[in-house]
């Protein structure tokens, strides 16, 4: 676990600023979560209207929603939206009305396992309306009449998101995908929502290799929409990593794209690999978040996705449990380090061709090797070179060098840098 | 193990019927055993001429024997084919003579490790006479004089097969094979022409995917025979069986293709790793039984073998303690249901495409999702029709969707099913 | 490990015979190395002028010494080259001078964790003066002024390589190569020299299969000569071995071609994993012996290097421990057998086509097959009959028969040989 650095703070009041929001998959809950992240980094936001075509689906109605409650015979509101966006199912329909428990009760969701906590639930594409409670409340609530008011529109709209890239020294994009459709929850999704700001913060401070395009976009829908719309671009995504659970305390979890060996997977494997923390390796499976959309085999991208906990694994997903005390600045600056280790990586992992391919160059007379010979140990600097030019045969990239070889990545670049800059090999 | 069923038991049924008949290569114990399976299944016999040129081979002279016997000075008979048709060596050519025990010793075949068991023995090729008894019945005979008689015919006539077709929905052909040319010998290989004419007649009993052909013909020169004749007919056989010592004890055995790869291979794997029975999976051989031909490099079929204890693997091999109590119906039944089983997901083990590729179909407006969201629950049935879809790219069949999700074939095939009734995917 | 045999102390004599000398990448060492071994086998000696381009490097100027020495105020040599050609830094320019120590001590090399052994130390390609010696030595030696002397040139001339070539049935070629450049090392490589010279007298006792062409040259600089002036003959090089470290105490070890799946690697790994000799296969590294540059992206030649103990990895390595008692005749002998062995192997993996594919041809009639069937034991060279035919379909050759089959390679051979003579298969 990384240190509590000022970065993890950072991003954990970035958490808590987000954190009351009521996000949905459309609405002015994603719009102001934008506007927050547009002050840490530029971002170009798209509005696309209710009813557009994209690719097997189409673009709903847009909801909002301002108030909503039960309030007992007193006119005491024992669930309140405006304690928690939870309490609401998530595109409830309008409702106002009176009406006894019994009749109530097929709209009211708890977790009778979790007495305490409150479930999140929704309702995207049927028209439904309820409410979220925690059973302990539910079991308080005597028998007897209650007023219902889901002060909420569905009507033609917009679905939102964003954009912001990281221009590259080359047009190839790595695209990093974060989902902005949940309220309140703070691992699924505002740690990733926070890491990946940071990470595009990061990579800005050097021009990268590759073009870095951030989206932040409304889970399923969000990244069909963006696909839909960029159907040109998706030539140009190269590599890709969908952000999600960034900050419980697990360990990471990286899930390979569904080719299993896209470079993104070889690339995380190798810095998980050699890092010293814990971490788990999955296959890929058509479930989980926007890689579920970006590994589809119509586009088959090399796409993975990578967590602390993953999914569903944790008690407190998609509860009221995952708050802002769930996630930590020490996890998420750890999930940002990753996620900086492996573009660097990634971002060196050139092919270069040996123009001397017919045995060795003679290194020493480029000042590339102790000329002082017979001497039983041997500098990983000059492994390193011989390394890079036994393996480039235009087949084999520097990660390769680095697995083979068992040399750190960076020694391996550092290498092939000073070989390239003796003429001896070329991109 | 299963359970003892009817089907076992009419199983071993057939076995004791089958049990006294004396079948070689050729000649009229062949004939009888047809007769009788035809009884179960029809049959079409084919009757080819002695001196036919089949591959590298020649069908040899038919072999009928009436009686054979050795007998003492007193006239009784020591040793006498009417008690069990292995005592008489396979192919034995006509004798009849008195000669001292010394110059009959040659032709006499024991196995002084069993003492009280008569081996089986053939000589095909090779004009020879002799008897098979046990040890304790020779060190009985006292020096002297002997009658021995082999009442043989060894002339011009046919060797016979019979196939049976249960036909199927495509031309496209599974062949299942067993030997009918061993004599009294119960677990091989009456055990597995009974489990073979139970399997047709269960495969008959709906309209299969595949069309299946059972094949009943004397090892080695039968199977080599049926190839010489079917040259065009084996471009249509897709998949194959042989069947052989499908009764005893052990556990079963998947003898697997030349290829090692072929879909039967996986089938049988996926099929016997799945189930709870204990299983060996092995790798090819050139030796065994008739996955000999079918595997020879020339044809390289699909063809696996399926067996309990594998060939000469069990003390009982090719001796008169592989009798009927050697075999159970629980065995039988069971090396059944294996075949049932497997031949289930073999004819469903389609590759289909998905036509919207492109990103996630909606399954929610087509009534198959669950339409209220953010459970954290996921339905096995759903998970089936994601993997289906994502893996519908025709490279991988269903049985790659069963394997690498983890869920039951039969789940993945009924999720195909409706995404297949959906439209949303094409065979 | 083999039994010290007359081979085992006639190549440990040899040892003892080159010890002495002073060899170096050129000069009059190497000269009077290549005309003992020529006394064993006839040697083809190639002098190459200084200033030749081979590939990226030039021939050096030829160093050749006469006397180096250290000698104190009262004229005793302390250091004297007499003693041990290991004295002097290899490629020592001449010096002849009066010092103080302090003035000498960079000039001299020690093993400070050895302090009675004296180092092996170079400066081939930047002009130095220098001395090894013991650290002991240098401890006893007070301060004060110091006579030193290295009586070398360093001049136009040429360097100095040999061939011997055992002629094959084919023009393909098999290359063994060893170095010839170090001065009085035993192990590192008088034991390589040694074997090889007794391996290439093995070879010729019946002309083998393939062209065994044997190289004795400095290492690096001669190997790249050697490839630069032999462009066109590169493609006829199908398989080779780099011998070194030869006769330590330690188990075997192959390191296997940057392919690591060529033929040689395959012949080596089946050969050590079917003796009883305790042993390593290791991976290739672009550092070791010359088959850095056989195996140097361009050529990719496969070529696997044969130790004992690998470069390096023993305390002796580069220092005067490494003298005739660290190698032995046994060790020696059991290095010499192993590549007898695998040579025997790699000779005879030839791919043979089965004339017969369709179905077993009918061994019998041809006097390859028992002709009395119904047997359960079965005889080894019936199985690899079986084998053969069964694999020979051009794309498996015999050590593939060997290592799926579980036979041993010489039976696989000899059936293959019975059935080429039966005309059922062809080369």
């Amino acid at each position: 676990m990384a240190p509590v650095t000022g970065l993890g703070a950072e991003m954990h009041a970035l958490v808590e600023r987000l954190y009351p929001l009521c996000r949905s998959i459309t609405g002015d809950g994603v719009r102001a979560t934008l506007d927050i992240v547009g002050e840490y980094i530029p971002l170009r936001v798209h509005e696309v209207p209710t009813g557009t075509q994209v690719l097997d689906w189409t673009v709903p109605q847009e909801w909002n929603i301002r108030d909503a409650y039960i309030a007992d015979a007193a006119g005491n509101r024992v669930v309140d939206f405006a304690a928690s966006s939870l309490h609401v199912l998530g595109y409830s329909v309008p409702v106002s009305a009176t009406m006894p428990l019994d009749e109530l009760r097929p709209h009211l969701h708890t977790l009778p396992d979790h007495p305490g906590w409150v479930p999140y639930r929704t309702s995207y594409y049927r028209r439904e309306w309820g409410f979220c409670l925690a059973q302990e409340t539910l079991d308080a609530m005597p028998d007897g009449e209650y007023e219902v008011c889901v002060d909420s529109t569905l009507a033609d709209g917009h679905l939102t998101y964003a954009e912001h890239v990281v221009p590259g020294q080359v047009t190839d994009e790595v695209i990093v995908s974060c989902h902005v459709c949940h309220p309140s929850l703070a691992n699924d999704n505002l740690a990733g929502i926070a890491v990946a700001t940071y990470l595009a913060r990061a990579l800005a401070r050097r021009t990268p290799y590759y073009t870095y395009r951030f989206l932040f976009a409304p889970g399923t829908i969000g990244a069909i929409t963006w696909l839909a719309r960029n159907a040109e671009r998706v030539e140009l995504i190269k590599h890709g990593l969908v952000l999600a659970c960034a900050g419980d305390p697990g360990q990471l979890t990286y899930k390979q794209s569904r080719r299993g060996d896209a470079e993104i997977d070889r690339v995380m494997r190798h810095v998980l690999a050699r890092s010293e923390r814990p971490h788990r390796i999955t296959e890929f499976t058509p479930y989980g978040y926007d890689e579920r959309q970006f590994c589809s085999p119509g586009f088959n991208l090399g796409v993975g996705s990578l967590t602390r906990t993953p999914y569903a694994a944790y008690p407190e997903y998609h509860t009221s449990a995952d708050n802002p005390e769930f996630v930590s600045p020490e996890a998420m600056a750890d999930t940002l380090d990753v996620c900086r280790e492996a573009f660097a990586v990634l971002d060196r992992n050139r092919r270069y061709l040996n123009l001397s391919p017919y045995g060795e160059p003679q290194l020493g007379r480029r000042g590339l090797y102790d000329a002082l010979g017979g001497r039983s140990d041997t500098r990983q600097a000059q492994m390193a070179m011989l390394w890079v030019l036994n393996l480039s045969d235009g087949e084999h990239g520097l990660l390769d060098v680095a697995e083979r070889s068992g040399l750190p990545f960076d020694t391996v670049a550092a290498a092939a840098a000073a070989l390239h800059g003796a003429g001896l090999i070329k991109a």
